[in-house]
């Protein structure tokens, strides 16, 4: 199965707080990994802009113009 | 401040595992939040899915029609 870095407990409370009655384990596991898919890409984004801008450090605004691209 | 459901660390170290060698608060804060939305948007998909199948519980099948939208 896989790994996500993201705990299935708040991911589960996600689902609940967006309206479900019921979640399935794999329905939390499939949304977690989507997410962390999603995040890996932004922070990937994130770091090259980071660079462009002669930092080492991400800060909030490579991530907001990786959120943008 | 936004209180999200994910929480820092994981998300922190998703972007760590992306290569980054020093993340702001502030960053992971972002792409935690974003990710959230991001979760959120897609579970309100996942549940009209599910409520259209005739069920009361969100399964991965739902989640994954949700993200091919």
């Amino acid at each position: 199965m896989f790994m996500s870095e993201l705990p299935a407990a708040p991911v589960n409370r996600i689902i609940k707080n967006a309206g479900a009655q019921r979640v399935s384990e794999d329905a939390t596991a499939v949304l977690a990994k989507a997410l962390e898919e999603q995040g890996e890409e932004l922070a990937r984004k994130a770091i090259a802009f980071a660079k462009h801008a002669g930092r080492k450090t991400v800060k909030a605004e490579d991530i907001e113009m990786a959120i943008k691209q």
